[in-house]
């Protein structure tokens, strides 16, 4: 049994609201949002980190469905226009919290310039 | 003739130095760094957000590359194991400063929790 909170969430052992899904990703709100829309958007399959995926032969197919879920999302939220900011927390520098590869897309409001 | 200083860096037209190039993409570090490393991994071909790669039909063959090429530029970095943050800044709202898809890639030291 996986103790990864995602994988959990996916397979409905810890209740959550699930905004967007496809055969790949599924997309949740996060819970301590930085901003009026954050949304993670997370592959299905556990990978930790990018790296990992790439040693898997998985970087490519990844990627392809992970961008366009990404705009899917903006568009539902009605922030495809407004714009949005997508983030990618790779390892422990660039402060990743948990070890399942997800995407943040956050706006709703004006973002700072800042990112780090 | 192209306004866009990406698209003048690329053709030498303005002189920078280029860290990383393949036939889809280069990077060059960003003028005003927000961390110790601070790249920008740029798609020779000129879109300017992600839904106008998208409506070209673009969208799934940029993805591809892309990431693959920010794994590349972290290796090259030597911080693809201390962890780094990619942000793409989509239109207003994201903080989008120049209108040709760009995706940052910071590191080399430990970055905050926060990212708006």
């Amino acid at each position: 049994m996986s103790a990864c909170i995602f994988c959990k969430i996916l397979k409905k052992e810890i209740p959550s609201q699930i905004l967007f899904e496809n055969e790949n990703v599924f997309a949740i709100r996060d819970i301590q949002p930085q901003s009026k829309e954050h949304v993670l958007i997370i592959p299905k399959k556990h990978y930790s980190t990018l790296h990992e995926a790439e040693s898997y032969g998985e970087l490519e197919n990844l990627s392809k469905f992970w961008l366009s879920a990404a705009l899917e999302v903006s568009k539902q939220l009605k922030i495809d226009f407004s714009g949005y900011r997508l983030v990618i927390n790779q390892g422990e520098n660039g402060g990743q919290t948990v070890f399942h590869l997800h995407l943040h897309l956050l706006g709703g409001e004006r973002l700072s310039g800042k990112f780090v």
